[in-house]
């Protein structure tokens, strides 16, 4: 499926994890990062990465003249009430990372879709548990001198090194990447598109 | 950690999936596909992918001249004590499916690191269930109709469009891939080799 019923997809992020789940579909993507400004606080995790995934794909969709569908996506890291987005320096994505040490936190990420003619629109969220093993300082460090930590909500990439700082999940693992490809799924459906 | 300790390091599988988790992990590494002959049954299923894993690298470092570190892997499905390898054709891979469709299966991967000159040796395993969605005859037709089942132990890969029939993982994700980074990373350690 690399048109849909005419359509182009258009993904509304610049993540390169991202990019790989849609890879993985075998869906074909054009990608145009979005410059929509982003809430960070003061609505309940879920709702809050809904919001901002249409947000992306409204910002998107806005300046788009083609027949497509745009993707959004946003991704927060919860531990005990407290958001964690993307550490601003390496201090504190170590502060982070010293944080998810030794426990459990979640991973919330949503995805939408906009149609770019019509304005229809559709989201949804997902939800991962994460457990941490009890990190040493010393390993902790070296991780964030590898620099992966620095555009990550959360201070890690379980697809890349970070992988080694997980001890395991409970739910889906793309949505600790960053989209859920069953979400995306459910969604595309929504407009008419089957991936198989 | 492009080479450890002067050694290089040898994956002895051809399975592009495996291939990946090492490049995930920075790891460098050359592929030479074992031939050794692996057991299908008569262990139960942690026993036996261990015995493979140790098998397969064992083989490969039996003809390496060079100071290398040889890593063999084994993965198998285990639904209600019965193990599913790589299904034979598109029937079976079909059958395979519709047992696993609706609920826990776990999947079983073995690692296995062999010193080529000392043949000193270092293996385990990890495991992790899987939950798959209740799947409609339709959908498990044209999943195998895509041909992505027919090279992977269970008739599913996960890191392909099989994502789409998974619900839910409870454990570590590389190890439903074929290869455990945590797994791995420890058995390296034995040898002096830290990843990061």
């Amino acid at each position: 499926m690399s048109d849909l019923t005419g359509k182009k997809l258009i993904l509304a992020s610049a993540s390169p994890r991202r990019q790989a789940v849609m890879a993985q579909l075998g869906l074909i993507t054009e990608v145009r990062p979005s410059g929509a400004s982003e809430i960070k606080e003061g609505l309940p995790p879920a709702l809050l990465v809904t919001e901002n995934a249409l947000r992306k794909a409204g910002e998107v969709a806005g300046r788009t003249r083609e027949a497509a569908l745009v993707i959004g996506a946003d991704t927060v890291v919860v531990k005990e009430g407290r958001i964690l987005g993307k550490p601003r320096d390496e201090e504190e994505a170590l502060s982070m990372l010293r944080f998810l040490s030794g426990g459990r936190h979640d991973v919330i990420s949503a995805a939408a879709v906009i149609d770019a003619q019509t304005g229809r629109e559709a989201a949804g969220h997902s939800q991962t548990a994460v457990f941490f093993a009890t990190l040493p300082e010393e390993l902790l460090r070296a991780y964030v001198a590898t620099g992966e930590p620095l555009d990550k909500a959360g201070a890690y990439g379980i697809q890349g090194l970070g992988a080694l700082l997980v001890e395991r999940i409970e739910g889906d693992y793309g949505t600790v990447v960053g989209l859920c490809p069953r979400l995306l799924a459910r969604l595309l459906r929504e407009f008419g598109a089957e991936i198989f």
